[in-house]
């Protein structure tokens, strides 16, 4: 479907040319196709230093941890995510190292946020030279954007992530795993204590593969916590901080559906089109993001549900009280949880049996033995570009500059029956729907539908689709239709200018290259 | 202080000389203390076959399942034992492959029971040719006994499994998990079900470390399945078959406290023991087998604990109705669950998040980073001989017979700070106490002490609790002293003449060779 040609040293794959080598990356194995790396897989070794009855994992400060750890230039130490814009570790832990004059770390933080701005600092002084994330938005996307940081930044998918720390492809040293709650021994939890965020799906491939694991926690308990997410069996050790976080900055207290009247137009069709595709049905499972438009979807969705007197199997992802009533009235059987989006979702995941856990690895990693994903129907996706070829790219602007990445972006839409992009057609009075997006960040073959206030374009592969929704009313028109009816508009915008140099490479969940940004 | 002497090809551990290496076995690794093969360990990598959207785990039948798996001469199969003596699945499965005529398998099971008998019949034909065990009872452990197994069978411990699964000293080519519950996608239960067991705990470590893994259930439900315990992840293969157990064999409708008067004063007295110890106190954690005598002292521990007002931290192992009382009565914070005994302790399981969820790895594999046995405060163990350097035999009869195994035996005597025998000084005339036990089983180094109906004896190793004891006014004596009064009345019993051939090869949960069986 992807074609590769292979022209002295550049492969072309779906956005133009890939060298064969990147430095400061290595070899490129550029992206084949969805599927085309399946089959046979390894979980690596993992070396791991044994705990006999008497030794103690707590201790006493950050300092003592690092001394412990023994961490050293060229390193690389992981974060996760779950306390987005509120986490204080990651910046703590690198701003200790800095002060002990350790240089050309790697970050694996699983995303970075505007707080983590300090890292641009970091990044300038040679502190840190790697960065390896799914999503980063704020501060430091635009300084590796301008090319700051020393090697180029490697972005992945959830699921990709995952893969590639248990394949052993990104291998950690020193996993910090910021903890809500754990005890004297290291079982964790995120459901308790005063930075609670909820599941910690997103951490659990780093607990179990790094070659050392730390937990920093401001709730130390006696032993056992209860429950335990992340057992004793894969913590070092132990210590307790003041703040992992900023309450505020790590759930919002409500999730809000959008009133903006466009959006919700466009929902409405998101729905209609779903509905066409004969998917909703008994059995049948969701997956959105948290975005105002995607659980105006949602909300739509339900009334045909409930009209209809459907009951889901699982709805998936980030989750938020808007699916967990809908868990609640019995529209779903179950929901799998791989991070808490807000207070109802923690609430609900603590006492709720079916609302249960899924790791990051189990969510989208796509060499398991099944991802959740793959028994996706339908998923609502954003985009900040799409192209005629349906390439969606959710990593930069179409300034160039990084605003985000993945997430789980490219693994639901590649294990969903049908994946669709909601977005305006313009955005600032810029078109959305180009001849080629900026970068590419889900490959066009595993996006389905786009749907606009304007108008639905069906990607020519979906032949299926295309005939069942020729039998509604919906204003169905090919990509270029919907293009041509923006650019009337918005006048084609010029192209991007970029530097040569290579500030990030785009990894699609297998661990190929699907896309490269350069310096802006 | 277990000085090893080596001598030509013989090396001499605890109960004499084993042989450099046994026929069938391989390389002995003689037992060199408790704690003496700890420091940094690997689990192993893993193969797996990657499932894409739109794979079919639901095989039709069990034939098409072994059509699928690909099972040849030669290869380790593996099965947990939660059904105990209600399995049907072992015996299933080993008879479908006898009719494919394969021989030579090696049957890697966590446990064997009276209801596995048929495979007696398969070691003699040559369909089965090894056996890698926990525990075992009934025929197929007399069998193995009388030398009808060709390879020496290998006998190990609930958290001695696990490392070597885990380490890959175990390969598994395939495991068969009987599940009480399956989705069509391989997420499996223990809690739901017209054959519920409870949690999963043994058959976890088989799950992730096998090259291939499949769930055999009679309760097929749609995806996904709630609760989760062993994820889709690590499955291969579901199928689904009329029956997976009886529920008669499966559990035990309740477990009863013994009413014999000289059991509940060993209870009694044990129960003194652990006061007179110090260790009764908040966040004590405690563990019993569901032995009649076992839980009569958890019954006067309870009432010690009541008396005093004092919180346990956690009690641990297989879990009865008796713990989940003591649990919901307050006296513990948490269990944690590896089995689960009883009907009422499936239930609290499946509905009290405080009854928590453990692995036999978790429990009690001693290369992980941390057990939970490693925390247990106080343990009861059972014998069925002791000698007078405290050494315990659960392997065999005093008849050279197996009769059990390990289970948790060694693992929680390691870990415990307090492990004490409760046991009848004489048994069907017998006396319990020797100069050698028959088999070794737990090291003389990890039992603290023995609780007879006509006395009490310290391991001098303890002089620490000795003089606790001696403040108290429980008849302490010593293990030759006890010995003696008990030969006072049975007379020294005739040694054990076995032939020379090694029929069983007694691993410690390290992985080293503690003892042999020979054939009676």
């Amino acid at each position: 479907m992807n074609p590769i040609e292979t022209s002295g040293t550049l492969k072309t794959v779906l956005n133009g040319a890939l060298p064969d080598y990147i430095d400061g990356y290595g070899a490129v194995k550029p992206f084949q196709g969805a599927f085309r790396d399946e089959g046979i897989k390894t979980r690596k070794a993992v070396k791991l230093r044994s705990v006999i009855p008497g030794d103690l994992k707590v201790l006493e400060s950050l300092d003592q941890a690092l001394d412990r750890l023994n961490i050293k230039d060229g390193m690389t130490i992981s974060f996760h995510h779950h306390l987005r814009n509120g986490d204080h570790v990651l910046n703590m832990v690198v701003e200790a190292l800095a002060k002990r004059n350790i240089k050309d770390l790697t970050i694996a933080a699983s995303s970075i946020f505007p707080v983590h701005a300090p890292l641009a600092e970091h990044m300038k002084s040679g502190v840190v030279t790697g960065i390896v994330a799914n999503y980063m938005s704020g501060p430091v996307a635009e300084a590796i954007s301008r090319g700051s940081l020393k090697k180029p930044a490697i972005m992945q998918t959830h699921g990709g992530r995952a893969r590639a720390i248990e394949s052993g492809d990104l291998h950690i040293d020193v996993a910090f795993i910021a903890a809500p709650t754990a005890d004297t021994y290291g079982n964790i939890n995120g459901v308790e204590g005063k930075s609670a965020c909820g599941t910690l799906g997103y951490a659990f491939a780093d607990a179990e593969y790094a070659d050392q694991t730390i937990a920093i926690t401001d709730n130390l308990v006696s032993f056992p916590a209860c429950p335990i997410e992340i057992s004793q069996v894969f913590i070092d050790y132990v210590v307790q901080v003041e703040s992992i976080g900023d309450p505020q900055g790590i759930v919002s207290g409500t999730t809000k559906i959008t009133k903006d009247p466009v959006a919700l137009i466009i929902a409405k069709r998101a729905a209609e089109v779903i509905k066409a595709s004969g998917l909703v049905k008994d059995g049948m499972s969701f997956q959105t993001g948290a975005g105002g438009t995607s659980l105006a979807v949602a909300a739509e969705l339900k009334k045909i549900m409930q009209r209809e007197g459907v009951t889901g199997s699982f709805a998936s992802g980030g989750i938020t009280g808007y699916l967990v009533e809908m868990l609640e009235e019995g529209l779903f059987k179950t929901l799998f949880d791989v991070q808490c989006f807000d207070l109802k979702a923690i609430e609900s995941y603590k006492s709720n049996v079916r609302h249960q856990f899924m790791s990051a690895s189990m969510y989208g990693n796509p060499h398991t033995k099944g991802a959740v994903v793959n028994n996706l129907d339908i998923m609502i996706l954003g985009a900040t570009e799409i192209d005629i070829e349906f390439n969606v790219n959710v990593t930069t602007g179409s300034n160039g500059v990084i605003i985000g990445g993945s997430g789980g972006h490219s693994d639901t839409a590649a294990g969903s029956k049908l994946s669709i992009v909601v977005t305006n057609l313009m955005k600032a009075r810029l078109p959305i729907i180009k001849d080629k997006v900026t970068t590419i960040t889900t490959p066009g073959e595993s996006v389905d539908v786009v749907v606009t206030e304007r108008g639905i374009a069906v990607n020519p592969r979906r032949a299926d689709l295309i005939q069942k929704l020729s039998k509604t009313k919906l204003p169905l028109m090919t990509i270029g239709e919907l293009k041509g009816m923006a650019e009337k508009i918005t006048g084609v915008p010029k192209g991007l200018e970029t530097s040569e140099k290579i500030v990030a490479v785009v990894e699609y969940r297998d661990g190929s290259v699907i896309d490269v940004v350069r310096m802006v």
